[in-house]
């Protein structure tokens, strides 16, 4: 027999949700929440009963082992076998029974192993009625349903999550969260945070940072209510890496002065006495809660414990010193016996170099102060991971955390606005932090969580369930991403919108990976070189055109959902990049006197309106849900902060005094207006590659007067699009033309010529084309035609397999979408480091220059660091038969942090440099594994000096024959 | 008695002026111009007569030597001595006699030594009458007069004019003169050439360079009219440097082709025999008239002889043979006596090593084929001397010629618009040709003549009589300029009016001797540092403001010649200089963000739009009289001809999101927004300087909406001028605060502190003041007060003269007004090389250093070439008491036409550095004169490393203890 939950059901019966007195209160409190969403689904809210004689025929029984007299009775009925969950870490049983009591005819029941378990085992009823975990975080409607049935003979254990403390922070709060708070719920109180700690559970984590910068979370409640409802729901409270022992750090600020007990000194040498009574309240307060104590001390806002002037050895002592007096406190205080008590220790910027100490300083590594407590790493702020833990230390008990950021609030530039995060991306780092033995705290700084929705779920589900999600589930992003789609908007758009939906996620994140939109500036992307402005704004106008027409077709109810997940996100990414984008080719244009720029002026502005049209529109839909979230400055940043920041600056060049035209070659730097007196000449070379039959190249007003041309072409085999025209300088500023070639009419000519007469004089394209057969090269051969060659790693002609001691297969593989244009190539295992030649597996392109000679090979990396100390980052390259060359591809004395470092993170992109000799014709180049981190997008090889024209994203790939 | 003209007289005489048959053609021709002229001053026009009998009691009677008995009468009469005139070049006697023939009570005789000499005399008669030489070319309307009187016993013997050959070049004569003669005169023909004779005779000169771009004098007039009138009134006609044997460059264009006898290539090694039948057809044509024969043979348009693979060698042997042969049909055709035909070649570009030759290669220097030739040098097309005569040189028979420029149709940057050419270097320049014996030709291309007609002017006088304005007359430039605008102006406007015209003639040409305006740009000066743009912005404002007042006030008979001769190449200059500076201001204000950007904006546009209507004006006015003139390119240079000219980009940054303003130390790039969460702070450091009592910073907004600042400083020693306000960021912009140092206020204190509160936060303005009392320090002494000295070259503390073997005092002199900044320091006599310790005169600056040590010390220099083809500049530097350096000012390789040249003559200025070693306190520094060509007008010393801010004048005057 099914168990049927439906409409009439719930008309008929008195109560279905039976609720235990001895339950956890904060058990009950997420049934109550879990019978809220059966309302949404079913249209009629369900009842609970303390008393089983008042359900009725179907029930839905919940409890935790140890804390039910119900779940103990069913398992006498040999009814469920706790034993199963019994012990485990935030399991459990979600199960059809039938008649568990007298009167009930068939239950479900949700037994957790604790009390997180129950949570998120009531929560997963509430995901098979189909409710998303934003549902009360973003309004998520369900599909309303007239009924649900599970077999009847449904039993599902749930795994253990894969990370044991998963959570996020709400950080740099101020202008947005805190705006948001302070309106909505008049704070950052126990209200709000309410809702926080909802979509945390439905999300599946356990761990929570608060807000930190002004607020105070063991006051704001107000009082402890904050951290008591945090105890209520399981949810485990940390605190963010600078503040010790159950503190936060605005409250030092709060309590210290002249006469305060605590000293007014936040200095472990000069008022250790009062940092200690500091601490030791604080966890006399909220040791009884269930956290992870953070241990260790850092300076006040982010800054280093002492002064420049210290020694590596004098801070290592001090620091020492601090955890001994810290864990002393934890015995005295929370439990005598320290393993039992979690603790967190981040090595976190310059706690860094005081864990690992330098050849003559021994760091805290291995201390038995540190025993026990989780080291927790980070990312470089900005998505890439720093130091790993090496084989030798993953052995440390306390096991290892990562703090990784969608948000952030330092250099190079801040992002704190929307999201800007890629899955693809947070897969390829979270996957090898697991690997690297990270798997007991995973915290993701969520700025102000508004717009994260969609990376947090993916990062919770990532935490929660590894083996579905992680290393093994390689190019499963978009799969993810469909699923998340369809649990918000099922039922809301058809099949072929929830498409578009996706196209819109993936394409508005692919793009803010590219550049970050608060990193943007006129000067990012080329803006005529590869076109890679013109395409990329092509993508980005076909987004927004799909986002709008989504908006006009969504149903007023969903609207408020639509808009907070996905159109406001995609837009306000995407209409930002737009505007810079414009603004490159406005000031370009403007530089070349093209009165074009004008007109795209008036796009700019309506860019910077449209920006903050959408935020107004954010902060008022659906009365203000959302007021505050879009306050962040995003625009223009030229310091690591928003302090000065520089809008577009629109260039108009005043109009010339004749008519003047001047032809610029689409995809290049060429630009011409033209001589009565000399040959001016440009060339357009697109057909030198077999592959591209059309190119174009554009006319444009350099005056406001009519200006007209007159193009001829004497050779067959070019067609022009058009052969005269006239340009108004006003309305009409430009007109592209396009040439197509026909091979076939070629014969023996390779040039060809194009003559614009233009009223200031006449320039002549110079045609070159090739018509070359190149299939007597082997497949996924690239064959040089314009003076260089553009690969994209993934285009290799071989990818070869190795095997290690172990005999485990050492492998390159596709990271589909990752990276700037196409894909990437990384080695797995991630944790391996390799040797050419023994176990290294290689990639192996093939290519053919025109002339032999010393070429560069040009590398575009993912911007990796270093997983170990010592700051490189090795390859191996070989050209042909020379010998293997070993590349560190990281300039020396690379140091996250740096500027290198810093244009890395703010391109996105490695890049490095090697020469091969090649020979004339064919070659081969094998490109390595060595370090892990290594993650290959793109190859460019050209002659030694002659590096192709500038671009953001590289040159475009060339020509291969191909398969 | 005296010699009376009067309207009364003029009424009631029959005939005034006694015309002889057997008189030149050509003097007769302007008598009636001279008749002309009295008819305008007396509003009656006089009569002539062929008959003695038919005169009037006075009587104006003019011939020339051998060609009147008329004069022979009046000798054998004993009423004059022709004896003082007779052998003489162009000297005319000038005299009033009783009694001259029965019934004539008194003449005035003017009698000239040959046909030229005839024609200045009866011009110097207009002018004593108070008729400009401008008076046909510009419609100078002279003063009405009742009466003009002469003394009874006037005599007057004019000197004979300096330089032999004296002259304009009419050149880059489209689209402007061009098209100016089509309209008014249907072509380059002898009515309009009737015009261009009378105001090179006006202006006593003799020897005119043709349009010859398109234009054929030989065959426009219609036919050989042109020629035939420059014979008759005794104009030499000469042709540009690559025009030889009376054949002007055109001529081939248009004789050539495949059936002509010429030949079809102007080429001396294919085609020999044509182009000798060319030459030689050419001197049989126009040997007749009287001419400077150019000699020697360049390529078509300025090009080389022979292609680049020819040697050294080879070309001065074609040269040598192109002699021969050119010299042998001079015999032939014009004069056997070639001593007696006035032959040149000129040294220009590629001619000039083939006069040198190297040290393997003897050049034609000193040949039997030059010999009795002019060996015409040049300026580097931009105003500076290249090589000149050595010592050795000059006793070369022929004598030397110099061809200068006013207009220049080449690299870096032509400037054909508008005069943009100043006198003090004009006099600079050419006196030194004159001392290094540049006396037998001057030639000045005058591109389009209109708006050149001032230094013309000036050029020609200074030609005509050297003893008057050469190198003796130092600092008579100004003198010049008055003079010159009361010949054109007297009676038109007041005394005061006519020093206003000073003002704006001095004033624009000084502005554009800074920078031509065809080699401005928005780059050229420093939009904020030491307030150059601001400065000269000012200057330029109040020109045209006084231009304007004139413009308004002049009667309209008058209007024409102030718009032609002051207000159009006043205005014209001037108003495209503020359009580039405010277009400076505007691009560097945009980059900060600032709404003051598009106020300058619309500034910008204004510029452009007067630009054009003042063309269309000098286009309109006057029935068209100078259509055409104003057409030339004259904005936006890129390249050296107008190609692809580029006009001001104007730019707009778009507003801030909130209310933001921005802080600017006026005179420095310092900007600071505020900030919340720093000290963010900026330097008011101009009261370092004792001398300076009032500084100021600006306050702008950044954003549209209203902001309001505050201000406060608590020093009491420091005034604001406000200190609150309020930006609106539309209409209000910008506001500037005005700081006063009360010194006697200071006590101890000399740090303040001014603290502008912002919406975005708060900017510190730390005010370094110095109280400090320099009195012990001698006068004349430069005290480093902010990190640097600027000196005008002028304010040395000693200037020491040294005498030669020939006791010549060898002596620095000021000259006044010259270069970019004060005035400039040369020394004389400028022919000399000069020996430190020796011979060298030498000037001693005086400044204090805060520390020992290193330092630099930057001369500014004018951009003199090298009179030598060592291409080195020298000039001795001597720190305290260490041994004088001797310095080649020049880089290493200078060569006119390579970068560094090109630099110079765009910036007008040559910048060498040396390094000093300085004590701390005070320090003498020693410039001693070596080679000529130094003209020194500034020296900036800073330590070593520590230049200060950049600038296109260089850093403005510091403090010195004044005299």
């Amino acid at each position: 027999m099914k168990f049927v939950i439906s409409q009439e059901m719930l008309k008929s019966q008195s109560s279905l949700f039976y609720e235990e007195n001895e339950a956890y209160s904060g058990v009950n409190k997420i049934a109550t929440k879990v019978m809220h969403d059966v309302e949404l689904v079913f249209g009629i809210a369900p009842k609970s009963t303390t008393e089983k004689k008042m359900l009725g025929k179907t029930a839905v029984l919940y409890g935790t082992v140890n804390h039910s007299t119900m779940l103990q009775e069913l398992e006498e009925k040999k009814l469920i076998d706790l034993s199963e969950i019994t012990g485990k870490r935030e399991v459990f049983l979600f199960q059809v029974v039938p008649h568990p009591f007298e009167g009930v005819e068939q239950a479900l029941v949700i037994a957790g192993s604790d009390k997180r378990g129950t949570i998120y085992g009531l929560f997963h009823l509430s995901e098979l009625l189909g409710v998303s975990p934003l549902v009360d975080w973003n309004d998520v409607r369900p599909q309303q349903k007239d009924s649900v049935s599970f077999s009847g003979d449904l039993k599902y254990i749930s795994k253990e999550p894969s990370v044991r403390y998963r959570g996020f922070f709400i950080n740099d709060e101020w202008p947005a969260f805190g705006n948001w708070t302070n309106k909505n719920f008049g704070g950052f109180n126990a209200e709000m945070y309410d809702h926080v700690f909802e979509l945390l559970l439905r999300l599946k984590g356990n761990y929570l940072w608060p807000a930190m910068w002004s607020a105070r979370f063991s006051d704001d409640g107000p009082g402890l209510a904050n951290a008591e409802l945090a105890d209520e729901y399981g949810v485990v409270m940390g605190a963010s890496h600078h503040e010790p022992c159950l503190r936060y750090g605005e409250e030092y600020k709060y309590l210290r002065g002249e006469n305060s007990i605590y000293g007014d000194a936040w200095n472990f040498i000069s008022n250790r006495e009062g940092i200690t009574k500091f601490w030791e309240d604080g966890l006399k307060r909220s040791g009884q809660f269930e956290n992870v104590i953070t241990v260790g001390m850092r300076g006040e806002a982010d800054t280093s414990i002492m002064g420049k002037g210290a020694t590596l050895a004098d801070n290592i002592q001090l620091l020492r010193e601090v955890l001994q007096t810290q864990n002393q406190l934890i015995r005295d205080h929370v439990n005598p016996d320290l393993s039992e008590v979690p603790r967190m220790l981040a090595l976190y910027k310059e706690v860094e170099p005081f864990f690992y100490g330098d050849e003559n300083t021994p760091g805290l590594i291995n201390s038995e102060e540190l025993e026990d407590v989780i080291l927790m790493l980070c990312d470089d702020n900005h998505g890439n991971l720093r130091t790993l833990p090496t084989e030798e230390m993953r052995n440390h008990k306390g096991g290892y955390g990562m703090y990784y950021h969608f948000d952030y609030h330092g250099g190079p530039i801040s992002y704190e606005w929307i999201n800007s995060s890629y899955l693809p991306k947070v897969w390829e780092q979270m996957t090898m932090a697991y690997d690297f033995g990270v798997r007991d705290l995973w915290i993701v700084n969520v700025g102000d969580v508004a717009t994260q929705e969609f990376p947090l779920s993916y990062f919770m589900d990532l935490a929660y369930d590894f083996e579905k999600w992680g290393t093994t589930a390689i190019n499963k992003t978009d799969l993810y991403t469909k699923q998340w789609i369809q649990r918000q908007f099922e039922g809301v758009f058809s099949e072929e919108d929830l498409k578009k939906i996706f196209e819109l996620l993936v394409g508005y994140t692919k793009i803010a990976h590219n550049r970050r939109p608060e990193m943007m500036n006129a000067s990012v992307y080329h803006p005529v070189n590869y076109k890679e402005t013109d395409l990329t704004l092509q993508q980005i106008d076909d987004l927004l055109k799909t986002a709008d027409e989504l908006y006009k077709q969504v149903d007023p109810e969903n609207l408020l959902v639509y808009f907070s997940l996905v159109y406001y996100p995609t837009v306000g990414n995407l209409n930002l990049q737009k505007m810079w984008l414009l603004t490159g080719k406005n000031n370009y244009f403007a530089k070349l006197g093209k009165m074009e720029a004008n007109n795209l002026a008036t796009e700019i502005r309506a860019c910077l309106q449209r920006d903050r049209d959408l935020v107004e529109q954010y902060h008022t839909i659906d009365d203000g849900k959302w007021y505050g979230m879009g306050l962040s400055e995003h625009i223009g940043f030229i310091n690591w902060n928003e302090e000065e920041a520089k809008y577009p600056v629109l260039m108009s060049p005043l109009p010339a005094n004749k008519p003047r035209l001047v032809v610029t070659i689409d995809g290049t730097d060429q630009h011409n207006e033209g001589s009565a007196w000399h040959q001016n000449t440009v060339y357009l070379n697109d057909f030198l590659q077999p592959n591209i039959d059309e190119a174009s190249f554009t006319i444009s007003s350099i005056s406001e007067m009519d200006a007209e041309f007159k193009i001829t072409c004497d050779n067959p085999w070019l067609t022009l699009s058009k052969t005269d025209g006239s340009l108004d300088g006003k309305e009409k500023t430009t007109d592209v033309i396009m040439v197509k070639i026909d091979r076939n009419l070629m014969n023996e000519e390779n040039v060809g010529k194009i003559v614009v007469e233009m009223p200031n004089g006449t320039c002549t394209i110079i045609v070159n084309a090739s018509n070359s057969d190149y299939s007597e090269y082997p497949e996924m051969t690239f064959v040089e035609t314009n003076g260089y060659i553009s690969i994209e790693a993934e285009h290799y002609a071989r990818n070869v397999e190795a095997n290690n001691e172990q005999v485990n297969v050492n492998a390159f593989l596709t990271l589909e979408g990752f990276g700037k244009t196409r894909s990437a190539m990384k080695a797995f295992p991630t944790t391996e480091y390799f040797t050419p030649g023994k176990d290294a597996p290689y990639l192996e392109y093939r290519f053919v220059v025109q002339e032999a000679g010393d070429y560069e090979v040009e590398l575009y990396m993912q911007p990796s660091n270093p997983v170990r100390t010592d700051y490189t980052l090795f390859c191996g390259i070989q050209a042909n038969e020379d010998d293997i060359a070993t590349v560190n591809v990281l300039p020396e004395g690379y140091r996250v942090d740096d500027e290198n470092w810093a244009v890395g993170v703010l391109n996105n992109i490695h890049k490095h440099t090697s020469t091969l000799t090649c020979k004339c014709g064919l070659n081969t180049l094998r490109i390595y594994a060595m370090s892990p981190g290594f993650v290959l997008e793109k190859l460019v090889i050209y002659p030694v000096g002659k590096k192709p024209a500038n671009s953001y994203l590289g040159p475009t790939e060339t020509y291969y024959v191909a398969k």
